[in-house]
């Protein structure tokens, strides 16, 4: 089991007293993920990611899909722990990689390659999942039912209620129960290992589940969730505005400020009936 | 004028009512540091960050200095925007890059490389600043000043007045007034923006200002204070497991959960007086 909270001795300010005590932590501690792949096992070093261990194959496989770097799983031969913060993912032989989709961080051109409409252009590239085409979604849900989320997620949260500081991303049935939940420094890890479980399970795309965010909604966060095949996230913080712009090219239902009593729609409406009007 | 909001039209959900309306976004677009260097004026993309529009040549700035690859101001021989997304350092052709440092997050080892004691030894070692011995402080603050601050930067905060969801980094004179504030859809980003426009005023190292975040304090937020030698983070947020580990290491006071009625200090309680104990 890997161990995700670390006790730490505190002193604690509060009502004109100091008081020492012992505070729970959320572990943050470096993963590092490379391939192997090609007839000559060619070793790729990708990435260094600061989360909370636990999950680190689905944190991987996820990392790997909503990158466009794999597309299936059975593309992956086996996940090696070479250490508990050093994990190689090695790829089928047959498997070839995509290296210019590797290097995309790191752009050579110096125009407007790396635009907000490149970056949306990118992701419908990458997507294994041509939305929105692939999967017209027929259902929707209530506001009632989403006004009820964020408590639901803080109910099921064991890191942050230890720790009070550790972002959450969730998988909903929608109108219905919890699926599945993934806590993890990064909230980007913690998306990631929600869709890297998924992939294991065969379960992609995820047309027809609801993705809860308990912070904000960032581009790099709608951009996961389209990988995925995701067709409606609830954030309980902001979106930004390259964030709305991908989901309004997605057609994906973007919610924001998602609280007990209110929240807003950036995209999508028609997912959310009754549709009420002034 | 750098455009940091986005006017889009919402529809918000309240009190079972649905009201369109135009709501205001926090701009989130590409920026692509490249870097030339060296006699033949070698090309270099080092990365691509999403980032707030504005102050773009201090967040290019900050993150080469805290990420060790600049070490002084008249290192940078010229700051070239290419277009609105991409800047282009241009050092002096006698600075030599330490192409390892710039390769650091890409580790080949498959053993300890990456473990926690590394990241905060390579902190360590790539610090202009060699803390604690350099700069032993002398400055206190008292516990009500600190009580202050979170709503003394929500004041200031410009863009999250107005959009909800931006986070800042803010310089205090300690126990005394705002100095400079940076916000950003990224919060590394209005960190490196804060150390970009200290390395260009000539005010490093800032080991007399506290340092004032509004979310979570993470490794890598602790790391870029060390880097700038800053003594005293105060964080509205929770700390990781990894910052708290770095900031006793390098004698940094770190301070949490911090609101009007409480705080926690999770090291470097002497700055923090009077020292309340019950």
């Amino acid at each position: 089991m890997a161990i995700q909270t670390h006790p730490s001795t505190i002193t604690k300010f509060r009502a004109g007293e100091a008081l020492v005590l012992t505070d729970t932590l959320a572990v943050e501690e470096p993963l590092g993920i490379a391939l192997l792949h090609g007839p000559a096992r060619q070793r790729k070093n990708l990435s260094v990611t600061m989360r909370t261990p636990g999950q680190d194959e689905e944190l991987a496989l996820g990392f790997l899909f909503t990158e466009g770097i794999i597309r299936r799983y059975d593309e992956v031969q086996e996940l090696r722990h070479d250490d508990h913060h050093q994990l190689t993912v090695i790829l089928r032989e047959d498997v070839s990689l995509d290296l210019p989709t590797l290097e995309r961080n790191f752009y050579t051109s110096s125009s407007c390659g790396i635009c907000s409409k490149a970056s949306v252009d990118a992701v419908r590239t990458l997507s294994t999942f041509s939305l929105p085409a692939d999967a017209p979604s027929t259902w929707t849900v209530t506001p009632d039912w989403l006004h009820q989320l964020p408590e639901r997620l803080r109910q099921q949260q064991a890191l942050f209620a230890q720790t009070g500081g550790i972002h959450a991303g969730a998988l909903f049935e929608p109108g219905g129960s919890l699926l599945l939940l993934r806590e993890d420094v990064g909230r980007h890890n913690a998306l990631d290992k929600l869709v890297g479980n998924a992939l294991q399970a065969g379960q992609l795309p995820l047309q027809n589940q609801v993705l809860l965010l308990s912070g904000r909604a960032s581009f790099e966060l709608i951009q996961k969730a389209a990988m995925a095949g995701i067709r409606f996230v609830a954030a309980v913080g902001a979106p930004s505005s390259l964030a709305v712009e991908l989901a309004q090219e997605m057609d994906l239902t973007l919610v924001g400020f998602l609280r007990e009593d209110q929240f807003n729609v950036y995209h999508g409406l028609e997912r959310i009936q009754p549709a009420l009007t002034t």
